[in-house]
């Protein structure tokens, strides 16, 4: 019996998140890991040998013998995953675009263009809206979809049933980002056995930016952007996996933590009522221990693709405090472009 | 030639604060650690059998054959630093000041009332002024000078030049704080290794009072809070020594970073003019960094004496935020009630 | 439609290992964790108000709601596994044994017995043949069946084929022990941040001597101990979950690193011949990286229940030396009861 | 007043062995780092720039407006000590000896040849001897001494009291290492959060053959190596600085542990009957409690100068067993050979 799933190609394939992406789809009922594609030190050699599989104990046999591909090779895959390093990301996944396919991106290149969609897929899927208008201007016949940063993704599911109920005013995030989240190697063991780094590069601008465009509306041709303020300071510390951030809102109508726990609690979007493969059954988890949620307790919730909060209670300078955590190589990167190709597929806008 | 420093007892002595409190005594020019006191368990057996020396690789040999004295003990000491646990302290406490003794405590009892000196030796020394009423309402000869929370501390000193220069409207704060700072045993390892934990019970209200009253006044024989207010959340992190903190601050007149910055750096208070043995040249130290403060570089800054702060810049929302470190056992403990009681023998208001 | 399953008691519910036994007989298909018993500070009240759970996010539905019981009170279940504490073990797992049921323990205080065996269903299945003896001695109906420490366990099972193969002249052990086999709270983090202890409390005289009986034979009414010599060093290390144990040994035939590579990939035994539920497929992984096994990447192999060995290669002192790692919770404890349980289950040992 | 101090140069400053040099010549009575030189990307800036200081808070003042020369660039320095990369020392280092320099390396290119002397103070001086040979042979006027892994210098001090007072007979060494032995960046914190590394790469080699040459004699021209083997296995684990080791020794005469613990306590050498000003008041600290040395609490001991012994005990299959800990960068690089200099000046072997 052969394979009916749809060949996809993952860009940047032997990376952190390159290695999450082939172990998400390997499983996958639509989709299959079909070329994968590396920088020119690993092109042309097996998979096995290219890439050092670190995201569990071994790699999938599936993948062992795939020749890696070099950026410059034509691939045959209609749908591309891309975990690409940011320098590199640009120029082919146009290409890739340009040839027809359509392009899930977990690189930031792309996040902030007036024509690509930074898309979560229970926060803002009418962005797709977007798509025959980028094809047009770039005279694509296929497109690039982008979804955000690890933090940011987390940051926008919690809020996205506040913003729609209650209005956002202002939003103060503090976060403590995993290791895995610099990929590999990334950050030096040196940097943060037994210490805390306070500083990501870029991280800040995009946790208050990005937010903005995906809680924002498509609307005359454009994004225009949600109209509220962020301020963010990003921290890493010795966590492998799990995105933590403190986050205090000022809402617009008057919410109580239990109005904004009920709000969570009860979100649901068309990734749940399409009951997509990836999607989580509950997107946002509440969690009502003291001390919950915790990355390495709850990281796993609904197989990573759920942003988990806690600590929900008013905040005596903006009215409302909680913290939230997501695992940010899977709902925070590859599983977040997964769950957009699903529900792009669903409404039958991928090639084949 | 004897030893003509002051003797002072240690309450609490086996414990973590004790034990620093021990190290910084032991080459002090003033004090001189005479009498160690403890629990039940280890009271009337030598110091080296007591305690399991863990601040350094070897415990002083001034107190390896001092025997330890239990809480109901007749001391001799005029002068008292405690590290009780909070259920046990106030009794204790209480006695030793009634018996005419200055009683340094790092203890959270006493610290809310409102005829003890909260008190930071550079934020509010004229807060001594309560001791002759404490005195008299409770017809005491000694007296209780407490210190605060240790996150309470750094955020407090941290903020003491821009209260004075610009005035504070409201501060947000989100904790990253060490295990240390929850004692010995403390923070099972399962808890934390590979972990956040999103939660210190009490800490934020701590956090959320203390500084207030540090940052008030004493006035016609009241504490009279400071008129701002704080939100704050506290995490706890796999770092050994040194609180990290996250600080956003609204300020009632305009300031710059650079105002911010220069009003810290410039900041000196009683215990630099009077150059108190413990007291940190530089109480404040900013570094200019963009990934500084980080506790394993900047804790044992002026002998951990410093707060540091970095990453002072403008905040969207609050107009500035900033990061503050500072090592949560020394100037966070043990060294603030040493420093408090230099600044009390040289104003000759220790017992003798 | 009811629950067939076999129902156990859990002794020792609320800990480390306690909850691992729940957590795998929770979808086990033959046993489920039907009573939970704790000490007195939990008896009474339901398993989620007096359990911390902590092996993963979510608590299982199924244990939620059971009252726990106490020590002394009367169980229903035939089968019994115990997690207590080892001060606390004897006197209960006996009475269970005389009252009739198959108690499967965990803890170390009836390893050593004459007549009890120290089990791993893969190593010694045939020295339940002391069974009938303990009974008739101790005029009991149900009959206890120990299994060893988790580093004895690993180690075990790593040198049975080469025992089997090759004869076993000496054993050279270095081990580096994760957190979790101290229970909780057991470690202090403040241990264990940045930092090794190279001691365990009774832990070398345990790998010194039980792989001895575990090895050895059931003869003429008595255990007779396999004929070889042990040196072990303990350490503990800042991992969650498994346990690395560094290995010299000296062989009574000649065998290459290949031979000894050969000897465990092939093993196979009992519990994988019988396909019961628990058993790996293999019970030895031999991975040929040379920086393999790792804890992080190798505790989950086979659901956590194989020994994984690595970096077999020539010693010039005792002639091969390896490394072995190995999930000390799962295969090291709760999952090296239950397949005993399933080995007798299969040998229609267990009451009903 | 004019530094009378020895200007010397560090190659490699930059690197973490490189700016543990500078911190320890700083203050150095006799000699002062007046030259750092590094690569390319380095070169002609100030220092304060191209290097990122991480070995504590603050680059020392008198270090920070050097410019940074290039390794081509001629020095001034009569004394040169090198952290550089094993892959560009070889040429570089030759140069310098051959302007007539004392080389004081702590790479490993030199470490095995014929004529070059691996030597730690204490161990074995006497190898200066093949300095001459050294000179003749290649036409130098300078020379080059190296010192020995880090590993290997914690162990050959902790041997060479047994092996001048009782033979040995072999060694088996399993060792824990800590991150700051791989330098910067040197391990991705990815592979030992929650990990450890049973590998490091051509350390087991190094372990196996340094000690030979350290305890071994230089008589006729040539080193001959010591007569017994060694057997190492070696680890990484998540400790920052501080290498442990669990040793098994069999000695030629018997020996008890308490014969091991009297000759490592009584162990004295030419650089503490020289009052050198970097040689420890003891070179072996033999410690009694059962759960020492640990690398947290033990390896600032003597500055980091010593190597720290403890667990001496009986081992069942060679006799003698123990564990012994080092500061990796202090005496296990840099401080090594610092002292190495100190006692090549003390002889007046120093060129000037």
């Amino acid at each position: 019996m052969t394979d009916q799933r749809i060949p996809c190609a993952v860009l940047g394939a032997t990376g952190n998140v390159g290695q999450r992406f082939i172990q998400l789809l390997e499983r996958h009922p639509w989709f299959r890991p079909a070329e994968l594609v590396a920088s020119e030190r690993s092109a042309g050699r097996p998979f096995r040998e290219a890439a050092t599989w670190r995201v569990d104990a071994e790699m999938p046999e599936s993948v062992r013998d795939l020749t890696v591909r070099g950026y410059d090779d034509q691939l045959d895959s209609p749908v591309v995953f891309s975990a690409l390093p940011g320098e590199t990301a640009g120029e082919i996944e146009q290409r890739m675009a340009r040839e027809g396919r359509a392009v899930l991106t977990n690189t930031s290149t792309h996040r902030a263009d007036p024509d690509v969609p930074l898309m979560i897929a229970e926060v803002n899927p009418e962005h797709v809206a977007a798509i025959p208008i980028q094809q047009a201007r770039r005279d694509w016949s296929g497109f690039i979809v982008a979804n955000a940063n690890c933090s940011a993704i987390h940051l926008t599911l919690a809020l996205k049933p506040l913003h729609a109920a209650f209005g956002i005013d202002s939003v103060m995030v503090t976060t403590l980002q995993a290791i895995s989240g610099a990929g590999y190697p990334g950050v030096p063991s040196m940097d943060i056995v037994d210490n805390v780094v306070p500083y990501i590069g870029n991280e800040e601008e995009k946790l208050e930016t990005e937010p903005l465009k995906m809680l924002g509306q498509w609307r005359d041709g454009a994004f225009h952007d949600a109209d509220f303020r962020l301020s963010t300071t990003c921290t890493r510390v010795a966590v492998r996996d799990g995105h933590t951030e403190s986050v205090n809102i000022r809402l617009r109508m008057d919410a109580s933590p239990s109005d904004v726990a009920d709000a969570m609690t009860r979100f649901q979007a068309a990734p749940q009522l399409l009951e997509l493969p990836s999607a989580p059954r509950r997107p946002i988890v509440v969690r009502n221990e003291v001390n919950r949620p915790q990355p390495l307790l709850d990281r796993e919730t609904e197989r990573g693709m759920a942003s988990v909060v806690g600590r929900i209670r008013p905040c005596p300078l903006m009215g409302v405090k909680f913290v939230v955590l997501g695992h940010n190589t899977i709902r925070g990167a590859a599983g977040a472009s997964i769950l957009n190709a699903e529900l792009l597929k669903a409404q039958d806008l991928l090639p084949s």
